[in-house]
């Protein structure tokens, strides 16, 4: 769950963890990201500032941080019965939950404070774990499959893709188109 | 060329937009970017920096601006004979220039200062406006050609996808192999 090597479960580093990210999205919620500095966030959070300097640097981090854990798939994809119902079904609300405005904030704050790259790296895992499910799923039952990297570059990609850099065509259709093209290859 | 609709060229504001961006390529050049500030800028610029602060907002908004500049293709992609070679060649061009370090500092930035999406846009409209100028080439040779919507998504996606999120595969292999696919659709 955390980003930091040095957080154990349960530990006093796992607990400010917590109640530093629930500090933000209580603060968030009531005055807004862009009113949002990092005393503030200390003060609810019940930590000192130098708490939170100490281990995210700057607010930028701590927002990528935080975006990261709401983007973190919450529930295994529906099982639908095949393939492709599942996939339809997942790249749909993929596609929804993204290009939503609360997704596209939580996209730009996980990529704006990463100067590494971790956090957008877990982006792409969680989409990648959910699709692993999906495909382990069709296996089990017989069915052909793709590659996971095929359905992330057919899939996946174009729709952050346009999320983006591209506006326009983010619609259920262009969810199915993706997917029938993606299955295509199988 | 400019983001601005106030600016005509040639017009003093032209002159200023000239100016301030070419002190931001020199300064970041010489300091690095992270040493960067606005009076700095303007200093080197010879405005004052209350000019650049009602301009751009803040130097993150500058430095998206100037990033678009250096993402903005410099020359007509390259005639090779055959819509294949065309492509190849542009995806790796593309594929390079944008997963280098510089490129993928200038991506980074013309993200972050863009909370509007105009200079996202822009990038993505650069890329297609080089796609059709490869795809009418190919209308003119009579080769058969996809809609650049479709390469969009099967070659220009998935390359700004893997640099954002999903390091590895950015090779020349990885290039043809989106080409390959994208022309197996016409």
């Amino acid at each position: 769950m955390s980003p930091r090597p040095m957080v154990r479960p349960g530990g006093r580093s796992a607990r400010v963890q917590e109640s530093v990210h629930a500090a933000v999205r209580e603060l968030v919620g009531e005055v807004g990201r862009d009113a949002l500095t990092v005393p503030m966030v200390a003060g609810r959070a019940g930590v000192t500032p130098s708490t939170i300097y100490r281990r995210w640097g700057d607010l930028q981090e701590l927002l990528s941080d935080v975006a990261v854990e709401r983007l973190r798939p919450e529930t295994e994809p529906a099982d639908l019965g095949s393939l492709r119902a599942d996939l339809d079904a997942w790249a749909e609300q993929f596609l929804d939950e993204m290009a939503s405005p609360a997704g596209r904030a939580y996209i730009r704050d996980a990529l704006l404070g990463d100067s590494d790259g971790t956090n957008a790296g877990k982006c792409s895992a969680y989409a990648a774990e959910q699709l692993d499910a999906v495909l382990s799923r069709a296996v089990r039952r017989g069915e052909p499959v793709p590659e996971t990297e095929l359905l992330i570059d057919r899939v996946v990609a174009p729709i952050m893709y346009r999320i983006l850099f591209r506006p326009g065509r983010l619609d259920t259709a262009y969810a199915r188109e993706l997917v029938t093209h993606a299955l295509s290859a199988v």
